[in-house]
Parts: C-alpha cells; sequence; structure tokens
C-alpha cells in the first residue's frame, strides 16, 4: 500500500495558529517534507513553526529544493525532481506532509508537487490552515470584510495589481517583497498610503505593524500583507 | 479588572480544523457567548463545533439574539442589545470567547459586537480561523491559485456579483443562502455552469459535494461555498 502525500498549511507564523487536524497528521507521518529555496528568506520558516508545535523527534525530514526563479524550465524541473523524491517515500509505504506557510490551497508552492503526485496515480491532500490574511487582519484588530462588501486577494506580482487596487470591497496584497517599493508608487499615485495597513512577519519573531505606509520603509520581506479598505461600516 | 473578548472562529464545520489557539481561549474563558438567530439555519452550529473539540462543562453560555434581518434599526437594537449583555460580562471580570463559524474577521456577526465593546473601552480581539473557502478547496483537492491568480470572495448578497464573476483569477461565491437559484441564473447566462464547483457543509454532517452544477438542485443551504477557476496551469 502506497502512502498518502498531505500539504499541511500550519499557518502564518504563530504556532498556536496550527489546527488540531495539522498536529494530528504531522504526529502521524513518517515524513516531514520541506521546501528549501537556497537561501531566501522563508527557508526552513514551516518547519520551525511546526517544531515549536509539534515534536518531530524520529522523523524523516525531506528538504525538497524548490527555488524561486522565473526560469520556467529551471522550475519544472525542480518540480518534478522534488515530486519523484516524495513518490519515493510514499511507494516504499511512508505517509508524507509537506508542511507549507499558511493555507496550501493559496499561493503554495506544495500546489505543483500535488497536482504531480495525483498525476503519478498516488493519493494526495490538502489539510486547510490559516491564511496570513486572516492573522494579520486580526493583528490589526479589523474585520477584513463587513456586510456585503468582497475580498481581494491580490498577489503583487499579478499583472493587474494597479486595477486591483481600484476594486471596490477590501484589497489583500499578499507577495509584495521585491515589488514593495512599486506597490508603493501605484498606492501613492491613487493617494492610497495613508488607508493602507500593513502587517510584517505576523506572529513571527520581528513582526511590525505599520497602521499607515505613509512613513513605511522600503525593506519589507516576504512576509508583508497590506490591507486597504473601502471605510468602516458605521455601527 | 474587565475581561476581554475574544471572537473565536472554530473553522468551517471540522471541528479537528479548529486552531490550538482557539482551544486555548475557549478553555480559558469562563463565559461563552453564541449567537442565535431565531430558528434560521446554522443555530448553535459554532457551539456543536467548539462542544466537539473541547469541554464546555461548567462554563456560562450566554445566547445572544441576532436575528438575521434586513430592518437597519432592528439589527442595531439587536446589536446593541448584544453587546451590552457581553459587556456586562467583561465589566464583572470574566473573559468571554464570542464562537463564529469559519474566520471573525470575514463575514461575521461577531463584527458587530467587536466594534461596539471597542467602542465602550473594553478590550476586543480576533482569533483567526480557518475559513470556510479553504476547507472547500480542500474538500475538492484542488488550488484556490495558483501562479500569480488573484482570489476574489463574493458574498452572493454583493451588488457587483454578477461583474465579479467576470474578473480575472478564481471567484468564490460565498453566503448564496436564498439567492441560489439568481446565482445559478447568473451562471448558466455566462455559460459558468460546468466550470463551478460547490461543496454544501463541508466537513459537516450532510456534506455535498458538486463536481459542477449543471444538475444542482436548488435547496443550497447558508452554508454553500461555490468555486470558478479560471483554468488550470500545465505542469
Amino acid at each position: 500500500m502506497s502512502g498518502i502525500l498531505y500539504g499541511v498549511g500550519v499557518g502564518p507564523g504563530d504556532p498556536e495558529l496550527l489546527t488540531l487536524k495539522a498536529v494530528k497528521i504531522i504526529n502521524n507521518c513518517a515524513v516531514i517534507a520541506v521546501p528549501k529555496n537556497g537561501g531566501a528568506l522563508g527557508d526552513g520558516v514551516a518547519l520551525q513553526i511546526a517544531k515549536s508545535a509539534v515534536s518531530l523527534d524520529g522523523k524523516k525530514i525531506i528538504e525538497l529544493t524548490l527555488p524561486m526563479t522565473r526560469d520556467k524550465a529551471e522550475l519544472q524541473r525542480h518540480h518534478d525532481d522534488a515530486a519523484e523524491c516524495v513518490a519515493a517515500e510514499l511507494r516504499a509505504g511512508y505517509d508524507v506532509a509537506f508542511l507549507t506557510l499558511g493555507d496550501p490551497t493559496i499561493y503554495s508552492t506544495y500546489t505543483y508537487i500535488h497536482k504531480r503526485i495525483i498525476k503519478m496515480g498516488l493519493n494526495a491532500q490538502f489539510v486547510a490552515g490559516v491564511p496570513s490574511f486572516c492573522a494579520v487582519a486580526a493583528r490589526l484588530n479589523i474585520p477584513l470584510t463587513e456586510g456585503a462588501q468582497a475580498l481581494h486577494i491580490l498577489p503583487a506580482s499579478y499583472k493587474g495589481t494597479g486595477a486591483g487596487l481600484d476594486m471596490c470591497g477590501t484589497r489583500v496584497l499578499m507577495k509584495t517583497g521585491k515589488a514593495f517599493a512599486e506597490v508603493k508608487k501605484q498606492l501613492a499615485g491613487r493617494g492610497m498610503l495613508k488607508n493602507a495597513k500593513m502587517v510584517q512577519k505576523c506572529g513571527m519573531e520581528g513582526e511590525r505593524v505599520f497602521e499607515n505606509l505613509e512613513n513605511a520603509d522600503e525593506d519589507a520581506s516576504y512576509f508583508s500583507v497590506i490591507i486597504l479598505k473601502d471605510g468602516e461600516e458605521k455601527l
């Protein structure tokens, strides 16, 4: 019998935001897989979060090389290699927990491995987690959506980010990272810096909270989430 | 010393999707507050989910009457009364956990109470939870977003739902409930029924999974989430 691959969302940073299910699955898996991007920010973070909540003693930990590159052929080769590495464990009968930040269905590298494992005829499942934007809203002590407002989650790498900023409802900018200067320029051009709130490294060491972006410096890390609201409903 | 109000997200249905933090906060609160809407679907669901994961023995459970009505004055009166009821417990020194489905910052009645408690000069905090759409994507075994796709969360009551359906990226329709027939018509008019997936009562008793909406009957409950994707990325 082949094992099952679980894409386990460990939440955005605070180990207490792991779900009971994530803890159980991690406990039950003999093999833990974690992405390794070669020194970039975020390497090993999902593993550290999990370790703070669950003992990984006695488990086999495999690091999958998944660099962040725009070279499609190189990306595919790394995804294929990582999937083969996971598949070998599954075929040997071991269940594997792939740890991923936030929720595994939202902008996760896990997706690339998941699809390949399914295509190989093996079993892969998502284990839902708390997305970063929910924790960021909680940290800012504001609701994301009220009444009939829409909620738009926009990756800063998304080509329509500018247009996205003009949508009605609440807009969440994720993955700003290197694009922060450009995002700030787009916000400034629309007079939105005052209304934009941001949390960096929410729930992690070095967390920073910005009630607006007027004086935000530009060393935003990969773990920044910006929230723009249409204004508050009256009580 | 006044107590603290916590808006605790208990996740979408599966009690295992509670976070460690939610369990801890519920354990530590002497008073548990739950919304009661007077017989409508969903009454008592958050309480049942929490009870399946944590013992509530010995705690005071208060039911807050929060009916679903479009009469603004009536709504405000109920929100005011509920906030007063919670404030009385806080002023008596008790911490209160208000249980809410999914994540408390996304379309939660809790928000109305939270804002009033803050306005009274008392302490209120959000405790992030797993939103229903993450669990629904996991149940369907599909990623919500890949690469640079945007993610649009649209309440079916949102006046721009039609326009929302035409956005690029992944569209999630929440709170379809009574509007399901209308939503289905909007989807049919765009040739989107085949591409729309839905889960009703995800993780709860009576869960139903629809790989498309071509033959979906119209007794969709309040707990339905529809996901529309732009198509899959190639491996």
